[in-house]
């Protein structure tokens, strides 16, 4: 009879030991990206996501991503998760929903830069090259503004057999805000993350109201705040086997798709 | 006189806060492989360390990389740092040396497999594969074995200003053992990690009488022991600015200069 209890406490012991996420108990320090599965593996259709939005929260209040099956664009503020669905709308996903992609950093921003002016978003990456010329660093950005216009796209929730994130993209839904207050939110990240994350600006918008935004495609800012932090520390979360994460062919160079998911 | 004291604290306080690298506290969890720049800032050139040996070591006790100003190849077994420098010597190097370039895990075997028959290095990593088919993933790997023969290199000591490691590695020692026992600790890294890291085998060597070693050009195995532990974290330290890390052009493709400096 105590070798049989034994045997019980030990099997729950070994299945607690393989079959749990193993989630880091502190989050790592102030500066560091942190990032759930890779760019490539999204692009490539793994769309299941090992790691809840709570988890999630363990790791930065301020990011960007999506959501498990691919249900929406991401947007992280002040710890709050916006989920902005293919129907255009703002929702608040439950805290168990998965993510199979994200990156979110705890936002303390170092330099506040403000836009008095109206600008391009072509003009607006090019004043904050100059403003964070550490293009080999990560860099944290989130901008408080007015918008003549911000064009969004959405992606819409995919069933199985999940397709590449390249034919999703072919049906996006796309957004034309006019108008607008909001928030943006994203990275600008150094060209050696290909395959792992997107190089260069990649930011999501949030309208004040929170009742649009979407995935940043274009956008003319008549004025703002653009508040940014400069991460020397980039934390990798890879996914459970259960994802199909270590099925997809890792070794391809996906940066064409990624150019024609991005714009 | 009370306020000139304050006043002393608190600038020692804030150089403190500034001045600093701020390391975590506390290392990340075991399944991570925590990574020291970027082998793309070696390849050009950016071999003045940031992190040192003693704090490289909260964040494993098994890797490999290399020393301030290129000084040789760095094997990490058990805690224990030793120095193969290009007079094909080994040293034991003081803590507080700093590291411009190194990988290193908390490392936990998973995986035993034991290695009865002679065999190359190619038929080694076709075995390994079949053995650890999660090339997605990051493998941490350790052998204990004897060698007909191990042929490695060792990288000499640099002047400012700092050659490529192209250029260094065409007149590099490359060191021809014969019939020795010893140790090889190293990793097998995915696809993705290129300009990161040396995706696919990147070995050291350490003789078991620790008087040889060096990057591993080569070996043909007798036979030997080779624990794995597969890992699914990746944490990433980028250097501080005074290494001269955001001056170099991190976005070229370098895998030409890495395939003639790794072989």
């Amino acid at each position: 009879m105590r070798k049989s209890v034994l045997f019980i406490f030990a099997a729950i012991f070994m299945g607690l030991l393989c079959g749990c996420t193993y989630l880091a108990p502190e989050p790592p320090p102030q500066s560091t990206v942190t990032q759930i599965s890779t760019i490539d593996a999204l692009l490539a259709g793994v769309y299941d996501g090992s790691v809840t939005l709570e988890e999630l929260k363990i790791f930065g209040n301020t990011g960007i991503g999506t959501f498990d099956a691919l249900d929406g664009e991401m947007a992280m503020l002040n710890g709050e998760i916006y989920q902005i669905k293919a129907d255009g709308k703002v929702y608040r996903p439950a805290m168990k929903l998965h993510t199979p992609f994200a990156s979110v950093v705890d936002f303390r921003p170092q330099k506040m830069i403000r836009f008095t002016q109206p600008c391009t978003y072509n003009v607006f990456k090019e004043k904050i090259d100059i403003h964070a010329p550490e293009s080999n660093l990560m860099t944290a950005i989130v901008v408080k503004g007015t918008f003549k216009s911000v064009k969004t796209r959405s992606v819409p929730a995919q069933k199985k057999p999940y397709p590449p994130l390249k034919e999703v993209c072919k049906h996006q839904p796309v957004f034309k805000l006019k108008n607008v207050e909001g928030y943006i939110v994203g990275f600008r990240l150094p060209a050696y993350v290909k395959g792992i994350n997107v190089p260069g600006y990649h930011l999501h918008f949030l309208s004040k109201d929170k009742k649009s935004g979407g995935h940043i495609l274009d956008f003319e800012m008549e004025e703002g705040a653009v508040a940014i932090q400069t991460c020397d520390r980039f934390y990798m979360i890879l996914p459970e086997s259960s994802t199909g994460f270590n099925q997809v062919d890792l070794s391809k160079d996906r940066s064409k798709a990624l150019r024609k998911v991005e714009q």
